[in-house]
């Protein structure tokens, strides 16, 4: 059997966020495998209520856990490393990460009691990590955070790029510009790229993308027109943009302060780290709370509108002394990512409230994105001249809109969306197999799968309710005085204006006195009968049909 | 004691939706009053949990409801009328509306048994209803449904113009066009126009609107382009865009059908009225199958990704017989509002899977607005010089936004959400009291407060789980065997890789083992402990607190 390189995407592929995919080379079914990034995607109340985080299924990387050489980080953005404290202790290889990323990733590590070694940091290009049949190197590429990377893996079939996030930015303020020539070279070098996995977050912005550097100019003139004080927020993680508007609160002569744990946390290991130089002294809040509001400057986190950070706080009221009052400025140096308009709705509305002028990114002046538009992608390709173009990091239209462009231009390209095996050991890929995969959730402390049945259950009792019914069976299968009946979730009256949960009890007595013996002594039946009799009932009554949880207490002989 | 002149919202100031406005004169706290529109809100799994429909609370209505006069409905979109059906019973008022919006209003209050000639249909200004103190007319204004208008209210005090939902639309397609001769003669009778109580959904939007008309010829084209079967999105309401669209289709040669129960009868009723002329025919599904796709047309509901409506079910496979396949396209003839997002993405990624290609509004080619932008609005002001402007229909930064504006022009304003009672009598609004006012939810056919607690505890149990234990306790105040437990929404096994349900059983074998008689005696301490060791013991198991309840049965002394 000759041997094969494939591609398998875990997550990433058909959504955006929980990026975790696997490469492998060697003879079917045997491939050596390497993992890259192991993100997170973040819950929402239609989906998964109550759920803390959303990762990958590992399944399939538990049952080929031996063929696994290594895992490799690219970058600290929480939807490709968020999930590595809490996925590694089921696959526990060797991590390799650059000095920023790895330094947050041990960070993460150490907070859930694994040793923070487990992360092997690692220098850039030319350096080589050699992971079975895989030489891999860490590439310099721009990107919203210092530091992220580009994955060049070379193995017996071909080199094969996996770009990571990015875009294509000369002057990114903090961290590594995009450096054509080196990428040129990289294209050049032996046989040329076989395949790009690409990023494909941003192929439906039809203009070219873009630098940070152009946010200086409006930002620091922005924030001197202002009078009261001023709040900012960014993602926490983008410590370019905290740079600037951190100088351009110097420049008007205000006391910059952070807020928020994660924004701190980068600052500080962007610091030690040696990637951000120059950063302006800040103050904590509690020096800020006597600073003139005028004279005072907020960096904060919760650009999503996330309940728990500080600009969700702040628009609560006091937070950490600090309050926003008439006549301030807040400002979303950032885009609200979709799905998140309604928390970021609520935050504005709160701060209208409170008479604060709220100001949004004004169509890019004040935000620039960090992945590559269309026709940056399309440079990319020119550039790297891949044989095969494998979309990635996208919904399902985003993949299969960058597959047409390749195409469009002769690239070999295909949509492979999670559990999607590839072949891309000749010049086409191929779909070779369908892995099942799912989604993992943490939940409190413990990791379920999506298809458990937790969250359905969650999702029915929020939709229908929770009727709870009690029955007493004695020794002899004869039921012990009336059912018990207990509704959360439900309208207390219905049609009759009677107490639901006394017409139930009723109705249930009724069922009970009638029910043949047989029926009593059968859990399954008498459970199925009494959830029929509820159902039915409230559906007359309330018009619902709430889910219904029979506790049968057969008391025993004594 | 003097008469004065009061505006009270209820419901659509501090908020997008479930508009219901009432106007009073007469001596305080015994003014005449009028409503204006009683529409609803759509809830959402945050918010509201298999909650049907959010509308406004009628608490303060129903306590006053011998001093209302009558309801006006200004137009048929369901912000404004879709309350009506539900909440009449609760008033018992004569209701006036135009000619389309009131048969579609009777359709509503058919289907709930209430006798259509409930909503008495009348004619445009200057046809004039009187209403104890208040001369009321309806004057057509444009908008994205035909024969909107604004409610012209002479009173004692003054005239008000209260504005509806409009924009200045000179080529509507179907429906009135506004007059700005009209509105010149209504601004200059009498007095001229004291308040102007004004729509602000699109006050952050800094370029004038477009007229529906200016959408014929991009529509017309593109769907000329196209090769495959079209499937295009619009509200089922915008009766304009229906005919454009269909019109498109018939000049490419297209046979139409139209898919969706709301836009059949939107389209029946408009006809039936005569507001609509001229409507190509189309045809039923049943006969639009054996079309041949390249041939065919389908116009569709669901342009907001609703899970029930054509779009969601075609995106899901095969709806009446019909389906889409590769090479079709499918348009949104709209945009998503804000929190729709999800759900529309899902139908993009749906159809995308499919090979079909998604076409959006295009930064405005394929639709425009039913809303005037800032600029609109301004020469509203100036038009009908008010002396007092209230901003209504909007969230609480649209308020905030447009009274600002206002008041920059010299014009008095306040902003006033739901529950604030303003009194209008003289040349400036002055806050006189702040109502109480929550939501009425309609939830299956049960009205229900958004305070009373029922959704409250779907949502609690969605984030936590819920946990019944049921314990029986003998005639002597003795447990009767072990605690019962059931669990749903919780992870089975936690920390100790036990099933957590015995875990608590045996943990309150012993609680119920310790517990004191004096304890077990009382049913509130006995719940209170019971909740206490099973929140605790899942927090030490699984890192979360369950929603918890007791069922206690006492069997007593025979």
């Amino acid at each position: 059997m000759k041997d094969r390189l494939i591609y398998l995407p875990l997550g990433g592929a058909g959504e955006i966020g929980m990026n975790a995919y696997v490469y492998g080379y060697g003879v079917e079914g045997k491939e050596r495998l390497i993992v890259i990034d192991l993100g997170v995607t973040f819950p929402d109340m239609d989906g998964a209520p109550g759920v803390d985080l959303i990762m990958a299924d590992t399944a399939w990387l538990e049952a080929n856990a031996d063929r696994i050489e290594a895992i490799f980080i690219t970058h600290a953005h929480e939807d490709h490393i968020g999930a590595l404290a809490h996925l590694w202790p089921r696959l526990r290889k060797p991590v390799y990460a650059r000095k920023f990323t790895g330094r947050l990733g041990q960070l993460k590590l150490e907070e859930a009691g694994i040793p923070p070694e487990t992360i092997n940091i690692v220098e850039p290009r030319p350096t080589t990590i050699e992971a079975g049949p895989f030489k891999v190197q860490f590439v310099p590429i721009s990107h919203s955070i210092p530091e992220s990377s580009a994955m060049v893996i070379d193995t017996p079939a071909g080199r094969i790029v996996h770009s990571g996030d990015f875009k294509l930015d000369g002057t990114p303020i903090v961290g590594e510009a995009f450096d054509p020539q080196m990428w040129h070279d990289i294209a050049n070098e032996g046989d040329g790229i076989k395949v790009l996995a690409c990023d494909s977050t941003n192929i439906f912005s039809p203009q070219a993308g873009r630098s940070e550097a152009t946010l200086q100019a409006p930002l620091t003139e922005f924030i001197a027109e202002q009078k009261g004080m001023i709040v900012a927020t960014t993602f926490a993680s983008n410590v370019a943009r905290l740079k600037t508007l951190a100088e351009a609160g110097k420049a008007a002569g205000r006391t910059v302060c952070l807020l928020g744990r994660a924004m701190k946390k980068m600052v500080s290991v962007a610091e030690e780290t040696g990637v951000l130089l120059g950063m302006p002294g800040t103050v904590p809040a509690e020096e800020a709370v006597n600073v003139p509001r005028g004279n005072l400057m907020l960096i904060v986190t919760g650009s999503q509108g996330e309940r728990r950070a500080a600009s969700a706080q702040l628009s609560r009221g006091k937070y950490l002394g600090l309050e926003m009052k008439e006549g301030d400025t807040f400002l979303f140096s950032s885009k609200t990512i979709p799905g998140n308009e309604r928390g970021v709705i609520r935050i504005m509305n709160a701060f209208s409230e409170m008479g604060v002028d709220v100001v949004d990114d004004r169509n890019g002046l004040y935000h620039v994105s960090g992945h590559a538009n269309r026709p940056d992608l399309e440079a990319v390709h020119d550039l790297l001249k891949p044989k095969i173009l494998i979309p990635m990091h996208g919904e399902h239209r985003h993949l299969r809109e960058h597959a047409k462009i390749a195409m469009g231009k002769g690239i070999q390209s295909e949509v492979a969306t999670n559990g999607t095996m590839l072949d891309i050991t000749h010049d086409r890929p191929k779909v070779v197999e369908y892995i099942e995969v799912g989604r993992t959730y943490l939940d409190g402390n413990c990791l379920i799968g999506a298809l458990d049945g937790v969250v359905r259950d969650r999702i029915r009792m929020a939709l229908n309710g929770h009727v709870v019914v009690s029955i007493i069976i004695d020794e002899e299968d004869v039921p012990l005085g009336d059912a018990w009946v207990d509704m959360s979730g439900l309208a207390v009256k219905g049609r009759s204006r009677k107490p639901l949960a006394e017409l139930v009890e009723d109705e249930l007595a009724e069922f009970l006195e009638r029910a043949p013996a047989k029926l009593v002594a059968n859990d399954a039946k008498l459970e199925e009968g009494v959830r029929r009799v509820v159902r039915q009932l409230s559906m007359e009554e309330i018009g619902k049909k709430p889910e219904v949880s029979v506790i049968i207490s057969r008391l025993a002989a004594e």
